[in-house]
């Protein structure tokens, strides 16, 4: 019988990173793969080519939960984890499967992994073992915790899960499915493609111009300012700029907030850039490729950008502690110091690809592995 | 100011052990106490000496909450915990406390560290780092990952808690409340007093006897025949017998059945024994201090009796892994080895006592540093 | 296509009342029945021929969700009612029925109906339009005032349902399903089966002997008063008599708590009384039928007993309003006023049989009306 | 002792129309209010105002609960209600009030009703027995059906409440709060303030001008052709026009999308239009006694307009049945009956003021109703 694997997914972007290890599975003949939709991906007007991806490629889908609170701040995000793990947890019990997939450190994430763990069903996490600054670092951990599969990315990532006290046989580096991604798809993209998306001046993207993507820290108190300053020094530079809205977080309302003031209080700071807020995974590698820097926090300048060689200015602690190949500099929220920053990778141009994230065949492996490895559900901590 | 702490108590076993802690909290300047109450400690109807004394503390409750799911299987332990993370998340974000304080590996801990994580509220964690069998095992350390302060019982625990990651400026090795409030209590208690709580027959327990405690282990699926066979053999030995019924997780309904069965359709199999649901702490104490042997998988058997020196078999994989003194033979679920543990440790009699546990002022220490270590949200992989 | 059809079982009681309309759904070419379970069905260990019947009959359950929280109080009850609806609007979301049938004036069956208008399914509702006591009585007309077919019992409850302005076209009287039950179950039982019912002492059936039936009523806080009244009185008469446990409503809990002293502390004034927590449908009714009169306040007293003509003493005022034969003698919870009612109605001995609440074949008419009345959504006031 | 009055504010609407009633709840000497907030008042960013007027008004806030699940569909809003009722519970049952006050007919209000019934707390209801379509007509009835004192705003309402079995005794007609509301602010209002809110072209108030708006009815699904007829009848005439942007009910979706789309993609049609998302309530009135016609299905089309005279056409079946004065024209969803009853009123012109919907002093007689009128817990059906 084959092997019972349902796999959440709670927002586009998990869809997105994931579409090749989903497809690997669901040809597998040793797994019955069932998606679960929840969060986000139920929600967003952009979603449109994950449900058509979803319905060409003749995917299960087990359940469709609406279950996020509205008010984008502390408590819904806490609220919208209790209510995911509630719901998830009569889906899972009813679907009674061997492995339930977590996919990193989204906050409900970590609520179905609990409710999963409390109904005995084996969990497999994969992008465990990293380092970052947020809330993510905590539930990222947490979460190796709670799973009996690791799928890690990186070599710092299979140590420090090792430490933890997971056990070494059930601990593999796979590699990043985002750069398996990236690696895999088309990076042709024309700027006629991009200035159909989103709102704003029209962007040559043959031509040097920034990405911005700056997310909210939801342990920071400062996201506003923070993506302000930034906006001033981008807007001072006066370079095309595609900018990316930030995730829906806590701190996010606040966060779009200051850019949609901005649009329309001050046009001419604003002359050069787009504004986009969703684009499919495929195009938005494709303009990582082409972007002369990626400007933000987003850990796609960690990880797509040290295979694509994209010199990154990485602001702040979001990503803090990653493993980071030399095409990305951290700076702090001074002004001056992300000028400069972004001068220096401008001045210095693309980079020469790095394989720190990137292993071939990743969606494979992994399918692979939770198809065949053994399972078990109780734990014990390895030393 | 004083700093704002809340105490989510969610088991009468939790107030139990917590009691010494929060008295010195209550008093302490420097400490603004909230206690929350949730869980089984509303509904069971022994709780009446923790409703006592949080009346004669003058303790302030924040809130009361309602959340337990019957069914006592996974299914209801998982909505119990969902259910109680969305409750307390409200509570929480109403009360803003600067810190809030999460016992030990009940699942519906982790559900408020959860809430707690998601809201940015410094978490502390006593008992963490132990290693045992059961769910609690996976519960104990997610709950590690997510806190702040660490309060840990002994050097094993301390080692593995930085081996995951902690920063050793906030891991405090205080030794063990449960095995304070042994040392501290009387134990002192008659005969006439334990025949007068729970049903059966007398026990004199200034002659030899048993103590049987075997709570469900979750991740189990063999809890009452595990349990019948302890029975047998129990039973075969025809000594007195003080059995305490089992926790109320997942798998306590077979379990109790079993027992309520034998009572009465097999009266003549436990006409030595005595069955008792609850005791306060102090007697449960003064209780472990005069038993001849204690037998099942409680954790007392592995903390409090080191302290106290009472010979211990410790039955399966429940508390697997945990620091254990001499005093603890491990048995698996065989009538014969445990009937041949049993025999060994009533021939060797009661043991020297140990420290292993064992810290003076555990309860002062803890409440000092939860007063005064400075806090902190953002988490980082100490490495 | 059949009309698919959700019926939402949440008590023992309302699958044994509904038994009948059940099956003939079940065998109805032009319906797709699903039941889901949800309530204490799940929960109470004498639910077994529940569990039977349903694998005997082939029915497909589309959901079984453990949705209640313990307490026995009303806050308990009322976050029960909350919890049952999210999740029935998960289930009924999923399902996409034609209809949902709710049944009488349970609190969670109220949630649920709101769940079902929310969703704009049709909602079908048996039992409307009685008057009783409790928070029952407001319950039921609420669901009224939700429901877009009523199946009513009796000719006040049907002038009610229309005074209420629902749409005479939608409104049916087709009797009482208890009663017909009443009227289609072998009343044949023996002293033996009885007796090996429950605790207590023995009853001899075929000769005078009480039934009594006294739930909480969840408007009332004097319910523990109350039954210690009727239990005193039934005491002193002497009879054999058979108790009936109360249902798990708020208020329960100081009501069993109360017989359970008594029976422990003062076993003198049991020792004519056997005490049963639960029996098929089939055999209560066999109870009626031998019983010489029903003491309290159950609507069996009131429906199935018309039929019967077994003598009924109604105490204080949950069925208060109700259509009542004229073998029902209403009483106040005075002592003097209830050993008085009982001693009439024993001299008095049983009545003739009434139809006021009896139609032949009730659940085939309801059948065939769910199946082929048309449907609608858009409620209007009828006036 | 002041009797303890809990009122739910779970949208800016209501908080518009209630502000004169909470005020004198506030200031009454026999009444201690507390405010609840949840549902979109906690949400929408046009809240300020609101905000303002409570810290303005020294109210005390009981609870503010996030309890909105995103979607705009119909599982989201009967979850909505479901997690409401489930959150206000705890409140309610934390605040012990003497009395809720429940206003309307919006879902989440019913779900609160519930939740009080089930607590044994009494019910005040403002606004029942008003016929109407959309699922707020079944709601509104069962909210009656649950509530002990009900405040009813004209004699059609008073008529039905009492056929509905409510004892008259508790049902008074003290006309309605939103009419005395637009009686008592005043109507000065000038294009240069109406200007500066939301987006579009400038609209000349002084002059012929239309008000659409157009809600979601939650029980139909041609929300946005019918909004889409109404937009091209409008569009055509080529008038100044003032758009409300729909209520954010299950539909509304796809109705905010259409206007959306239009704006952008056919800005030739929407030049004469100004396009708000939400004035304080007396700017609307004052609003609505400049427009020459207000086109939608708005209750305000009946309540406030019959009062202020200003000529509405009511489209579809979301105000049918109400009692309108002959200010109103009833049409279908037909372009050429809307267009012709546009036609027709413009021709017409204002009408002369009625007081079917009015009664001075509303709110003073409703704060001390609520403060005296004696309590009651169980309702019975009054025939």
């Amino acid at each position: 019988m084959p092997r019972k694997i349902c796999f959440p997914i709670t927002s586009r972007a998990y869809y997105g990173r994931s579409q090749l290890l989903i497809r690997k599975l669901h040809a597998h003949p040793g797994v019955d793969l069932k998606l679960m939709l929840g969060g986000s991906i139920l929600l967003d007007k952009y979603s449109k080519h994950v449900a058509d991806d979803i319905a060409a490629g003749g995917f299960e889908i087990e359940a469709s939960l609406f279950n996020v609170i509205e008010g984008g701040n502390h408590v819904a995000m806490a609220k919208t984890a209790c209510l995911t793990a509630l719901e998830f947890t009569n889906s899972l019990f009813t679907a009674q499967p061997d492995v339930v997939v977590i996919c990193g450190d989204r906050f409900e994430q970590l609520a179905i992994a609990m409710a999963a763990a409390y109904l005995n069903i084996s969990i497999a996490h994969i992008e465990g073992g990293d380092v970052t600054g947020s809330i993510d670092e905590s539930v990222r951990h947490a979460i190796t915790k709670l799973a009996h599969l690791h799928f890690v990315t990186n070599e710092d990532a299979h140590r420090r899960v090792l430490a933890m006290g997971e056990d070494p046989r059930y601990v593999f580096n796979t590699g990043s499915l985002d750069v398996e991604l990236a690696a895999h798809v088309s990076t042709t993209i024309t700027s006629d493609q991009v200035n159909a998306l989103g709102v704003g001046h029209d962007v040559d993207i043959d031509r040097q111009f920034l990405m911005v993507v700056q997310h909210p820290v939801t342990t920071d108190g400062h996201n506003r300012d923070h993506l302000e300053t930034t906006f001033r020094v981008v807007a001072e530079l006066g370079l095309p700029t595609i900018w990316f809205w930030p995730n829906p977080d806590a701190g996010t309302g606040e966060m779009s907030d200051m850019l949609r003031n901005m649009r329309e209080q001050h046009p001419e700071l604003t002359e050069h850039m787009r504004f986009i807020t969703n684009v499919p995974a495929s195009d938005f590698v494709a303009l990582l490729a082409h972007a002369s820097c990626l400007v933000g926090n987003s850990s796609a300048g960690v990880k797509e950008c040290s295979y694509l060689g994209t010199p990154v200015v990485n602001i702040g602690n979001r990503q803090q502690g990653r493993l980071t190949g030399e095409h990305v500099i951290h700076t702090g929220y001074e002004a001056a110091e992300i000028a400069a920053a972004i001068a220096t990778q401008l001045a210095h141009g693309r980079y020469a690809p790095s394989r720190i994230y990137f292993k071939d065949h990743a969606s494979e492996a992994i399918a692979n592995l939770l198809a065949t490895t053994p399972l078990y559900t109780q734990k014990r901590f390895y030393e």
